[in-house]
């Protein structure tokens, strides 16, 4: 009987590396406790939690933290339109705060002394879940076990796994694991690791679960209207199906059913991960890939250059990365999203999508803001606009480029250097 | 007989506008010789020719500008990932400056005292043109009928310039316009003005030129591999074609190939214009689309996280600002070109893709530059790697964070809200 | 007896220009309502009114705007530390916004079709005017007397000025203008042209009109407290004077005082004008001075790192360049300022100051929140650090630089080069 | 006899710390080399030899890095303008790439399996030494012996040093330590840890060794004269000494004296160190402060405004972020410095300064380069500027903030708001 080293709080998923951590961690003199969060994943909770009581954790928790998911995490992250290196949409990023502040809340109440998690010694999401432990309670200890040494030499391959969870009684449904590993949400769901660590290796067809392949999709387009209104979408219209959803989870659930059928939102990537590391990712985040198109799209309409020039170059690069790396519980997390609301105040409108094989095409948006007018960018009448003024604009524009050009001139720098001209006359 | 006002160099497109500017520049009292530049536009050059003198251009010049244009302007945008709004990728901004300095070049050669344009008052080329004709030669005069009230109230529509070319025996081909402006390259085309002047106007389907609608692309796929050198294009492998390109030219001209025909490249958007008017434009950028995609996806697997987070936030929006306001002869266009080198260094590998009815689909890439490390980043072994560096790594990266939480929970101020979790024990 | 085109709201100050102005208003047909915006400048209010209605002026509005320059503009450049090119603390830019909307005020109310300024034709503050007008009423109509050709060719040189005040009985106090012009406020004098324009020329010493010269300041230093409540200066201690100040109007004026005194706050810098011409500017800011350097000190001990790198890359940059531009009415100047407040919550606690000649030195500071702590960056105990975490530490950050130069290494690029080193054994 | 475990380079400095460490690692098996860098400090290279040797190195290098130091390193910075978090010139972070390129060199030479130092687990300097070594060196082993737990438990605290100093037969100097630290070289010296540690504790007036308090400075002023080429100082002319300086190090050693006379360069402030702890840090950077003064002065004259404004907000502060964080040997610096020539190629010409008293005040500047325009700027004539182009410019500028401003009207928000506005008539 070992001894009493105190009450962990464990993020639990069924399967088995954390079964056998539930397991190692009782050996090692622990008690445990089981936390699942319902983010939105397809997975058998009774099961995971008839599992985890058998396996010997003494309470087991389930949260569903869906709604919190979209609302506080995914909308910001809509609204600022956030991205990490120009293609990966944080999915996985962007579920762990959620998940964290579950288990603080979690070992708070019931007096947890740790928390612990199964994640690998070389990935983000150990640096996520911690950084999101410590930001809320400081003074709360973590046990990684994939980063103590006793663990990892001990069960270094998934034999040693399976071996060991054959002694503990674990039942255990694959012996033969898929070859990548993967994380699912609402949002997304990631692949990475096993024969996806080739980055030359294509894909097998059978590994996208989210989302059909773009050959298989209909062969037929499809028209949604997404609504938004202060950037963040309030109405999604399916004609074909005559209905609408107006609930922030049903948009998303219902947008993520229209881009799997379409085949929309695959990835496949080479990131630069936290630590430093490059490593291979693949990524289906459908719902969220329209979501991104139409979001933009209503901004080329509503928002003002200026906002957008700024906000593009700052909050949506920080953001992002404070995101990626896990910062989210963080003084520059507040800071950042502090300045959204005021960005998004006038993106308002419709924008009429068509969905087909892969692609989402914008067919047309629309808004009362006012901020465009056809009459003033039109070609073919003046619109109020006086033409000389921009013959003002330009000269003014022009003062400091002549200067540069004289003063290189001046030096006998020119521009200017033989071209391939034809002449006739 | 009017009097002699001198010499103007006029950029001749061989349509209509153009065709009376310079019939009301020679009645004016100028003497107007006519230029015009391939840059890979499709166009009757002859015709232009004949018209242009025809109309009553003293001489005629045409330059070919596409090797140029496509080195010294679309690569170091490929090389920055240039971009303009999230969407845009520049094309006609791009070709403006190779325009403007084969104008220029050919001003001063045959000694014109005045440069003109046929570009509208409200749009961003007259800027981009004559921003780039003072930065080469800061004493040049310039003519923008457009912008002279004489001119614009006079040809106040259509129905104007119709008349007027009757009055000056200009030949013209097609009495209805079409319902959109046009503007085409090697690079793209643009469709701007007109019916499209309501954004909610779905573009009509003949109104594309340079791709396949995707629905009417190919029903199965193509693999190509794209080979790059510093960041730049040097190889396309067409393996249905059994065939390659590596002259800059030709790979670019291959690629709007294979674009065009998968329908790859189609955008709609609307932009702010660098006069601060918003404006609906579409375009269709095929090869460069493609280009696009394996570049950034080789920056993936090649390129350090650092130099391309800097390059992103700075490089890529710095420049595409200032190519898209026509800033490209200008010194801030130089210190900003003059990094883009040291950033594409590693960029070094092959991309294979696979075209697929509007989609670029990245299928693998490999790259000699030893930056990926699969052993480093596998989930499988531990590959040189210490787990428990990253404890210490993520202890030190939370010094700051939990100090922050202290602080705030010194004041009362707590992360952790109360959520929907359910227990059972 | 002139036609009456309508009522204008002229910015008056009482000086020569604008008093030819409001007498050309009133010869050219135009109802002329006289306005002054006490902004903390010395000046004779009563007189200028005197003057106004003497000129012609039909009503004559004097508008105390101190406090909301303080608190409303002052305040968010001081928590942000605005600053334009390194050097220009931006007291006239931040004095513009305010002023113009007095006076759209004052039209709103008064029924005025027109507001009109002095300002020349080349500098910045007929921008900042004009955009603030337009900002705030997008359909007013501005006067700008010196970029009217009738009016710049009629009064080029401060003589045609004077003779014309001598016919329309303008009374003049100097016929011999001030080699130099002044913009002054609470926050600041400016003085430009005349032998200034020369970036060469000394100064004179009888110029600087609101600091004592450095060489003249008391020998021995004064010792004050500055105390800060987010971000912003809630009270002054000088315990020379056995004084403290908490009003925010009556801090500036302390703090003006006492760099007048010390000789603190001279700058002499060439700056870049929007309209993109350079200028060279001299400018005294005194309490403005002090205050920066006090906020930044206390920043040091109290804000977190990633939060003051985002805010002085992001918000200070880019508020000061709207500042600057005239941009404070836009959507752009909301986004930006809308992420201060939550920059500055922890900015609490004193700064202790010693004022000498020019210098600003501080002493110490001190704050209850808690950021900072001794014994966690002591070199002479641990104070719950692990060194070794350290080690992890570095050697995470290390892993991507290793990749990099071993990447350099097989390419035989190597980053050590011969140096001159002598050894011994 | 312990047995030997390898070669070590030891960066050795004379004193206790790494004379003790010199003495363990010998203790531990190594065979130690001692390695100092002269890169300007004040120093007893004789005596650190000698005393190296009989503590038990086997060899002693001595490496003169003060020109590689200035040219290398602290020019760039120099024409960068770098400076961290608005007060910190750098001078510490300056110096260490030099001083680990210095020692991988020897290391390479002389077959040295390791190398070792003598900083602190909590500072920066550890930071950027190790990654410069593994940034030249991939392979490198490094032994850092206060972060190993037998060494810095066994000698917590200056007396077990002591202790273990007289056991090992070596001198020492001092019994009792300064009660701060410090590092010297060409660029400043630091002060930190001990007294300082209290961030309101004033630092005494002994402590400051470089420069004169402003209190006991000259109560005459000196005039000195810089001249730059591409943003390099490349003459000082001292009219008081009748001297000019054109060598680098000399201009530097120059600066350094006339600054220490004026008593130029003291700063005092609280920063956060790149491992996430905030430390309060005193430093003297004499010339380094008059050099920055003049460099960014004559930028004022010389320097484009959108080069110098994307300069600031991107190279200046990630080069200044890479330097503090030891990232010297990176793809990203490589990157960032690549830019800088461009940058400077316009900055040529003189500044004219004034020195008096903790002040260095600019009192004129001369340029050949033509950007800056007398005639162009001036208030008293035209000189080729058409004041209406700026009613173009405006009118233009204020078309996005009118529709802004229409929008916002629409909804009912108004910027207007009641001031307190007496008017009379």
């Amino acid at each position: 009987m070992p001894e009493n080293k105190g009450r962990v709080l464990l993020a639990y998923s069924g399967g088995l590396d954390t079964s056998c951590i539930l397991a190692w961690l009782i050996e090692e003199g622990y008690e445990v406790y089981a936390f699942m969060a319902d983010v939105g994943q397809e997975e058998d909770y009774a099961a995971a939690e008839k599992k985890a009581l058998k396996v010997g954790a003494k309470k087991f928790f389930l949260a569903d933290l869906k709604r919190e998911f979209v609302t506080e995490l995914i909308y910001p992250a809509v609204q600022a339109n956030c991205i990490y290196e120009n293609v990966y949409l944080l999915g996985t990023s962007l579920a762990r705060p959620v998940i964290a502040r579950g288990m603080i809340e979690v070992a708070d109440k019931e007096g947890c002394d740790y928390v612990s998690h199964g994640c690998t010694g070389k990935g983000n999401d150990q640096v996520r879940f911690e950084l999101a432990f410590y930001g809320l309670k400081p003074d709360i200890k973590v046990i990684a076990p994939w980063r103590i040494p006793e663990f990892y030499n001990r069960f270094a391959g998934r034999q040693a796994l399976l071996q060991y969870a054959a002694e503990q009684n674990i039942p255990v449904q694959q012996t033969v694991a898929k070859p990548w590993s993967t994380d699912e949400n609402l949002f997304h769901i990631s692949y990475e690791a096993g024969i996806l660590e080739d980055p030359n290796v294509t894909p097998p067809n059978d590994m996208w679960k989210l989302t059909t392949a773009p050959e298989d999709a209909p062969t037929s387009p499809e028209r949604i209207i997404l609504e938004f209104q202060n950037g963040l979408p309030t109405k999604v219209i399916v004609p074909e199906q005559q209905k609408e959803y107006t609930d922030a989870v049903e948009i998303f659930s219902a947008l993520n059913t229209l881009a799997r059928k379409h085949g929309i939102g695959r990835i496949d990537i080479v990131e630069n991960r936290f630590i430093g590391v490059k490593s291979r990712g693949c990524y289906e985040s459908p719902g969220a890939t329209i979501l991104r198109v139409a979001h933009m799209d209503l901004e080329g309409l509503t928002l003002d250059r200026n906002v957008r020039a700024l906000r593009d170059q700052f909050t949506t690069i920080a953001l992002s990365r404070i995101l990626y790396n896990g910062h989210y519980f963080s003084p520059e997390r507040e800071f950042v999203t502090s300045s959204i609301p005021s960005s998004q105040r006038t993106v308002n409108g419709i924008v009429r999508l068509k969905l087909y094989k892969g692609n989402t095409i914008v067919e047309g948006r629309e808004s009362s803001e006012g901020l465009y007018d056809a009459a003033q960018s039109s070609m073919d009448e003046l619109g109020g606009f006086e033409p000389t003024d921009t013959t003002g604009f330009i000269s003014i524009e022009s003062i400091r480029l002549k200067k540069w050009a004289q003063s290189k001139a001046a030096k006998g720098q020119s521009g200017v250097t033989a071209k391939d001209v034809y002449g006739s006359s």
